[in-house]
């Protein structure tokens, strides 16, 4: 199906677009009232997430209420640890925990590469459903967590601030550290094909935690699974994330992907420097803006797109929305960049 | 008194030393069974901290134990909140809690600056007793947490993963945050000196959650507070550790201050092109290679020693030691240091 608004898709691919495309990472979810209204009437967040219908639904409504360039299908990365063969809950205001753990050779046997046709149908079909909803309005975005991001949380089964567990069994089981990355890798890959497959537009990889292993340690145990990942998927353009790996860039900028992400502690000149000409920048406006007096958060985004320049740019925070931040305020950074004059 | 081991002072001060001097961030706690000891008498963290025999203790017991090149007072950056009129509590597995928290000039109205002789003569005491134990074996450090740090527990009232209820109030009231952050500035200035005064050798400001402004916030209500510090406190050496702030360390390297401190993302090569060659540099090794083999750590050690050179380096880790880590192998990783050869 032809697409009304494909400027997300030509500025990924570094087009020339008559405006820059913006949408928000976790658009769809608790800044909205209607989203907490269909929440609301659930048992839990998971419900949510494996009910096709309802996941569609929330995925179009930053579309509708918000007037986003793209679509990102409602869901969350611990799918893939799920299909896998560890369960989670998402425990509210705490976040996701973990039953299950990898800890040693016997836990990563129990382990199954992910069949998205079996464990993550209800993701496929939730895309399905919401490509027909959108009817070509903007493209939808897909995603996957990266597998350091993934590993930390099968390791550590929970948030952390160090993830000291999961860095441990790196330093102490290297060799089984890689056999589950590989695992997670292979998992990952075929979930993405599988979203493209059935309509995703683009992918995006999300490394939450790469901030946190070190110039060194990313370059052994993220970035190799990284580039796997880029390879494999060739038939939709893809973008990376690495939450405050600044030091990675130039490594960021060779994989074969079309996008890296920038968080807002990014510096985009240097940034732009660090990755080469080739590929397109997605974000990066600080989150907290958004809670600004809109004089204030009007002169930070034009500063922001000056500094992007008018091709090659995705605009976006540097990480996802606050879910205390106004609607009206995430109306009125959509609105300037809209209308921003280069 | 003459000290027996200067090595940390002379390498703050950028003199040539025999060998680069090294200690830990946290090397007086969790780690060693001999605190947990201590500990375990007790009814919890603030009644060690509070009791100046028992800090001294636990001051002592890594120079005895692990043969470190420098003390650092057992205490906690929230005594200044604290003596400033916000009481915390230290919750076992959670962290820090506030029962009040600054959200309008109203609340601001009702702290004080703190009088380092009444609010906080428990830490004075804790280091006029340290300095008399250690009897000149190796240097004394006195520390605070950075304006900003402290800002953000005053305003969140506990730790946070985003810290976004501090960076709104920045967005939201940018004259109450300041004035805030001035009242903790002159509140730290006089805290730090009173514990220059009472025997501290060198001070170090902890700027934890640096990494979580960005550069334009950074520069406005991070560094001049850093730089009112500096400027003020001329009786003994400073260090500044700005936790992630990998994109102010050009502006850190502008302060008035002898040593700046690395994390373990930093590359040793650019913080010293951005911050200049005049300081001194401490850091950097990642704290979970602490739980790597003998061989690997040692490798690591020593790629970081020469990455860093004979002058100037103060050795550390990137970040306070982890609680679960074997203190064989910090008294390995310290042994290294020590007969490292240029």
């Amino acid at each position: 199906m032809e697409l009304t608004n494909d400027l997300f898709l030509r500025a990924a691919r570094g087009e020339a677009v008559e405006r820059t495309p913006v949408w928000l990472m976790r658009q769809a979810g608790r800044i909205l009232p209607e989203y907490r209204a269909v929440r609301g009437r659930l048992s839990g967040f998971k419900e949510l997430v494996s009910t096709p219908e309802l996941a569609c639904e929330v995925t179009l409504q930053p579309v509708d209420l918000l007037g986003v360039d793209a679509a990102i299908i409602f869901s969350d990365i611990l799918v893939i640890p799920e299909a896998m063969g560890l369960d989670y809950e998402m425990i509210e205001k705490k976040g996701p925990w973990f039953e299950k753990t990898v800890a040693s050779e016997a836990d990563l046997n129990q382990l199954r590469e992910a069949d998205p046709e079996e464990g993550l149908h209800y993701v496929l079909e939730a895309i399905r459903l919401t490509k027909q909803e959108l009817n070509g309005r903007v493209p939808l975005i897909g995603f996957a967590g990266a597998p350091w991001t993934i590993f930390c949380y099968m390791v550590e089964g929970q948030g952390s601030k160090t993830f000291s567990k999961a860095r441990k069994m790196l330093q102490q089981q290297p060799a089984l550290s890689h056999r589950l990355l590989d695992l997670i890798t292979r998992s990952t890959i075929r979930y993405l094909k599988a979203q493209i497959e059935v309509g995703a537009d683009l992918v995006q990889v999300f490394d939450s935690w790469a901030g946190i292993l070190g110039p060194h340690l990313y370059r052994t145990f993220a970035l190799p699974y990284l580039q796997q990942i880029c390879d494999a998927i060739q038939e939709a353009p893809i973008t990376v994330f690495a939450k405050g790996a600044y030091y990675a860039l130039p490594e960021l900028g060779q994989l074969d992907c079309q996008v890296i992400g920038l968080d807002w502690c990014m510096d985009v000149a240097q940034a732009r420097a660090a990755v080469g000409p080739e590929k397109s920048l997605q974000g990066n406006l600080d989150p907290s803006l958004l809670y600004a007096p809109k004089p204030d958060l009007k002169r930070a985004v034009k500063i922001m797109m000056d500094d992007f320049g008018s091709r090659g740019h995705i605009a976006n925070l540097g990480h996802g929305v606050y879910p205390d931040t106004d609607p009206e305020q995430v109306k009125f950074f959509i609105q300037t960049v809209k209308e921003h004059k280069f």
